[in-house]
């Protein structure tokens, strides 16, 4: 019956309607926007499907009426969906109403509570690449997702479907590593050091990163201060062939492009299900053909994973979700007591970064071992250090000079932009915190410091943030600068400091 | 902290922008479209919210951005936006970042199997209404209502505050009756009937239906070939004051607004709860003041409830929710064994309900019937008969021609398109199908009769349809005609004749 509805429906009511062509985005959902009374002939409402032919392009818009903008005869299509159809201003299309695909039966499934089966899982992924599916579909599938949960199968069969429905980028190399920290800690910017030792070591290591959502910065934010971090697929393949590694943007490249979306409808909710984001973060390490992979999950009260317990149901999805898919997975968990690193902010965690490779007197040790620790995993894992000897491996490729060279051979391939830490510059608007009390610093509130330098103007004003001049467990003097905050502009360092006063970030006792 | 957030948000980036004014419907967010550049300016992502103030007026919008359709310094706003600012094309505007409202983590809580207490749920509903929340958070709203469920408190919460976010009509009565049917029929056309007969016995009936969204015709459909059925507030008032009754299209009106927004949301997934259906048909009841309440629950296995179990749990879900918000509500069960009246289709349905009140040899006896019935009911509940007296009362209505009268002055209030039954026309193209063999007919099938009407074009051809010479239990010979079909082009009669051939919706024995 179903499939006889459709048929009448496409030979009966059919338009010729000429493109208004608009030029905003939408989101991914391509939208059509009809005049009222062509939305009537052809007994669509706003919120259904349209088929837009022109000759053999075809795509499918979500309904939206317009009662005047858009005169009867038109239809308004924003410059994606004009490029689709391979059209142009005023082209003649053809139009008509359309039925839901599968994919929509398949969301209800899972609305009901159903298991879905790979081909289904599919369908879905497919269609929200494709613009199949509408945002209201797509939001359907990941409160679903969110409140009945995905079974392990399901989770793999996400995964797969959405690293399969992007590009892959494939490299010279047999073994490709990669690395991914879950986050919630400030500063902690392992990748550039990871990265440099890795690709020193003779390992292929195509790392993409993300910008910042919530967080005072991403590392694509702190990369960006150093080099070009916006580089097309043929640039990252070049620069990958040629040194092994790269730091780069994710969002460039359109890898795993459904995850993306899924991220999108996620956002304004703030949730994120442990499948969702085994998921996301598999599908991303696929696109780059990753097959050796270490996951840091930083555990600590104020951090994301705030238990050993979350920790360890966390590991076991990464484990059997990569089992699954082809992927050697190792996980490892590390303290998160606080920041890791002195900076906070892009222009900050950048200058730490460089400093580690430097040997600068203000390097930061923490981040500095935190870095070698898990290069060093990922040389046994990849078989470049024997079990136990990786962080030792590690070490000897930082001291004497082989990270330092391999990491300003990758920033040079990317377009560096400094050429050692004094070249970076920080907010000229700056104020220091003193010790209140003499005292050993028992806590320094990783939530807190994070939240000050986003007031300060992080992400978003690079050269802004914090500056942890005494670290955890070190002992201060009363009046002794134990941080400082820096601005680019004097009205957000009022607002830090004000935040800050009623904020203590730094518990000395 | 998160106000912290805010007050920075609010004080530190605002950008001063001028209307470009656009005509289209985005549904009932409000969408302000902004160049690329000053989305970053601001800090704000597709789908984040901004606050666009002029003076003393302030609306909230989701952001989308544009490259170079909307320049920078320019905001898109759509009309709806443009008026609630009291603004005008180029007008300037202040916009800034917003946060999201309370209402996003009431809905958060809804996803994580939370029970909402009234407040939460009133401020959901109110964010609904005043567009606060966009399509995205409400469609999470929906569906975690649906997989999660809405307790009795719940829902009863959400129907009192869909009625009060909303217009409520308000007569000089003090009783004010109504009838809802839950649909899943065809013809079963009783609202005309049952409005007529309780207006003449002194009762006031205010009666908004819906038109069709998935049937062969909704009762809104049917009375528009009678009269008018789009009705302003300020008409309705003076025309059920005048006649006690009234047969609207309740779409014109804003009753319970945030029921249509939610109904928008759950057509796509074709979703709809027993909890959320009951919401939505006693606000609306509330809405137009009702106290005394009769509802249809037609059972039957091609019916939208299958058996008497199902049927009891919507019984006792109705009257519970009517106890808690002051609603005298009666569940009835009927049998739906098969379409009910003879016409399936707006103009021959509204040709049958003309005939049963003209005493016409054709008119249909089940619909008269069933008709009597329900109007009896409701006579004894508004205390106009005693109990078990209503059905004799309401048929001597009928029978007296009081019921006819008071049918007809309403019509003429709501301005009347024909005078009697042979005014109505009917398809130009049809068709007659005949007894395959000698029997009787023991099924009419509800579902295949329905689909059938709507391929020859009904509702939007409203003159299309099926016409039942021969109903349930009959005795037929072979060859003698048993249905008629009806179409307004060759083209959609043929379609139709062969739907039927394959799927044949008598069954004769």
């Amino acid at each position: 019956m179903h499939r006889l509805n459709f048929v009448y429906k496409r030979e009966v009511e059919q338009l010729k309607l000429k493109i208004k062509r608009l030029d905003w985005s939408t989101g991914n959902a391509i939208v059509g926007i009809l005049n009222t009374k062509d939305a009537g002939k052809l007994n669509t409402h706003r919120g259904d499907r349209i088929l837009v032919k022109k000759k053999k392009n075809c795509i499918i818009a979500t309904v939206d009426e317009s009662l005047s903008y858009i005169k009867e005869g038109e239809i308004g299509l924003n410059y994606e969906a004009v490029s689709a159809l391979k059209g142009k201003n005023k082209s003649e299309v053809e139009v008509e109403a359309s039925t839901a695909p599968d994919a929509v039966n398949y969301i209800r499934e899972k609305l009901n509570g159903e298991r879905l089966s790979k081909k289904k899982i599919q369908a879905i992924i497919e269609g929200i690449v494709d613009n199949s599916l509408s945002t209201i579909e797509i939001t359907y599938f990941v409160a679903s997702s969110y409140v009945n949960g995905l079974s392990l199968d399901e989770t793999a069969f996400l995964t797969e479907a959405m690293y399969q429905t992007g590009d892959i980028l494939r490299f010279n190399a047999k073994k490709v590593v990669d690395k991914h920290c879950i986050g919630g800690v400030a500063g902690n910017r392992t990748t550039p050091i990871i990265v440099a030792i890795a690709a020193a070591a003779g390992l292929t290591i195509p790392k993409s990163s993300s910008r910042s959502i919530t967080s005072p910065a991403g590392t694509a934010d702190v990369l960006e201060v150093l080099c070009n971090v916006e580089i097309s697929k043929n640039d990252i393949l070049r620069i990958v062939n040629q040194t092994k590694g790269c730091m780069i943007w994710g969002g460039t490249v359109s890898l795993a492009p459904a995850d993306d979306e899924i991220i999108r409808i996620e956002h304004p909710m703030n949730i994120d299900s442990l499948e969702q984001m085994v998921a996301s973060v598999l599908a991303k390490k696929k696109s780059v053909s990753g097959n050796i992979v270490l996951i840091d999950i930083p555990i600590g009260r104020y951090a994301k994973i705030k238990n050993r317990k979350e920790g360890e149901r966390l590991k076991r999805l990464f484990n059997s979700i990569s089992k699954r898919i082809g992927l050697e997975t190792e996980v490892v968990f590390t303290k998160a007591l606080g920041p890791i690193g002195r900076g906070i902010g892009p222009a900050l965690e950048a200058r730490d970064v460089l400093r580690i490779f430097e040997g600068h007197p203000e390097a930061p040790r923490d981040l500095r071992e935190k870095g070698l620790r898990l290069a060093g995993r990922l040389l046994e894992l990849a078989k470049k250090a024997k079990k136990g000897e990786g962080y030792k491996e590690a070490k000897k490729l930082m001291q004497d000079g082989r990270a330092n060279r391999k990491f300003w051979e990758i920033l040079k391939a990317q377009g560096a932009k400094v050429s050692n830490s004094s070249d970076i510059l920080i907010g000229k608007f700056r104020t220091r915190f003193r010790a209140e009390k003499d005292g050993k610093i028992r806590l320094i509130r990783n939530d807190l410091i994070a939240q000050a330098a986003k007031i300060a103007g992080a992400p978003k004003d690079k050269k802004a943030g914090i500056y942890l001049k005494k670290l955890r467990m070190e002992k201060v003097r009363k009046n002794q600068v134990v941080f400082e905050l820096y601005a680019e502009s004097r009205k957000k360092l009022q607002k830090a400091i004000k935040y800050i006063k009623q904020n203590n970030p730094y518990i000395i006792k």
